[in-house]
């Protein structure tokens, strides 16, 4: 996704938010601002907002010194989403189409997003999500994809949103290889983060190679680029994946919540939607 | 009011609305936003956010050279008012306390703002003010304050709201003197706005002698300058004039509803909070 006009006061917003979290005093947060805002000239249009975020935290990493500033919060999130994986998986046993609702689960892990929002409830959000109405819906296709796949490559994106993704593996039938973001950066799931959310126990975890707080492929390892060029199918978690990859032709499907109207405008949806869609068939 | 970090992300916001309502193509809205972006390094936190103001509608009216983007919005939104004005004028009539009816109205009307918000619904928000709790509420003061002067200065804040103004100015009593914006900015209130609302049949009409989307006392004529110095009552509608004006100590009268949490946050109250506060009290 091209980085819209509307992407760039986001940017001085999170921006703020995030020097916040870092800790830092308003002195060095405006320093921040002054930097991310002279950034705003030299920025492509064409790039990602993505690619804008892997900037812009960097900056912050190296202002602040702090390497993982969301490190309690993830924390804390994914021990709430493992406190609610038991009933989440009765749900998922019980219900008439297991597949289907793992994929509305994942989804609702997607609120779990510091980047964009900053409120959310996880369980209440589950509730709605287990009964929302799709805003896209390529389940037959993405069914037939994963019959025919010998494998599946799964795009992570936030941390707690991972014991979601969890639930979705388990589902799929099909060995997985679950990535995770080369260093800390927003609230997105890492190696560790993974780890803690017993990934590792059903998937095999491989990092981004890259910073960034999202899948750009071209900014990543030639492990992942070797990975993701010979998928069978791809499975790409929230919103800024989505950003990094829409457009790319592979058979990629995008689950997600539509977390601002930007990104909802993009796909065509309104914002708060959720989203079970084909690369392919949304390409044209 | 100082420049507070949060502001900084509200200016690139304020900018791209404006730029779109201006017209302008996406290219220039991009010019535009890279030249706020690029000023935030050399803005002093000190400064008020409608310098910032000036600054950002200076450049808007540069680029697109469209003197007044609002005008249209601006004219819709006081014949609205107009047509309010009957019932208004009776329900102040029928009120027992005609003043703080037509504060009240006078503050209701200053949710008619496209700098700081964009969705309103006029009569329905008279509604809702006529029963609201004020955050703050140095009535008695301002009563005090009014008996004991000769005149009023008035600083007039957004158009349409001009036209709740004059339902004040009616119950005031004292000869008033209404003060406008020099230059179209924004949809605040300039001298022909004053007039198309009727307030040249009630006030003297004199302009700030600044393009400031407020009042900044040294960025106004010295004309404006002598009145505001010797002026026994200062009436200051609207956030724009609350951020230029606070910390002055001169008997001003601030009427606003507090449409940002930074303001809210600066006065000690709110969001959402209407309120009428004596600068003198509020300084301490």
């Amino acid at each position: 996704m091209k980085t819209y006009l509307d992407c760039i006061p986001c940017f001085m917003e999170q921006t703020l938010r995030a020097g916040r979290v870092s800790g830092l005093d308003d002195a060095k947060i405006k320093k921040l601002l002054d930097e991310v805002g002279g950034m705003i000239k030299d920025l492509p249009v064409e790039s990602s907002p993505p690619a804008t975020g892997d900037f812009i935290y960097g900056k912050i990493r190296e202002v602040s010194g702090v390497a993982d500033p969301y490190k309690e919060i993830k924390k804390e999130t994914i021990n709430e989403a493992i406190t609610l994986y038991p009933e989440l998986k009765k749900t998922v046993e019980q219900s008439e189409d297991r597949l289907l609702t793992a994929i509305r689960i994942a989804i609702a892990g997607n609120v779990i997003d510091f980047g964009v929002n900053h409120k959310f409830n996880i369980s209440e959000d589950v509730q709605t999500i287990l009964n929302q109405h799709f805003g896209i819906f390529h389940y037959k296709e993405f069914q037939e994809s994963l019959k025919n796949a010998e494998s599946v490559l799964y795009l992570g994106d936030n941390s707690g949103e991972s014991v979601f993704d969890k639930l979705l593996i388990e589902e799929l039938g099909k060995p997985v290889t679950y990535v995770v973001r080369d260093v800390p950066v927003i609230n997105d799931v890492t190696m560790q983060d993974a780890i803690d959310s017993g990934l590792d126990t059903v998937a095999k975890l491989v990092s981004s190679g890259s910073s960034a707080p999202a899948i750009i492929p071209d900014r990543c390892s030639r492990e992942f680029q070797d990975l993701f060029n010979n998928a069978d199918i791809i499975i790409s978690k929230g919103q800024g994946n989505y950003e990094g990859l829409s457009g790319i032709n592979k058979p990629i499907f995008f689950l997600l919540k539509a977390k601002c109207h930007v990104l909802a405008g993009d796909l065509g949806v309104e914002k708060g939607d959720i989203v079970l869609a084909s690369s392919i068939i949304h390409n044209g």
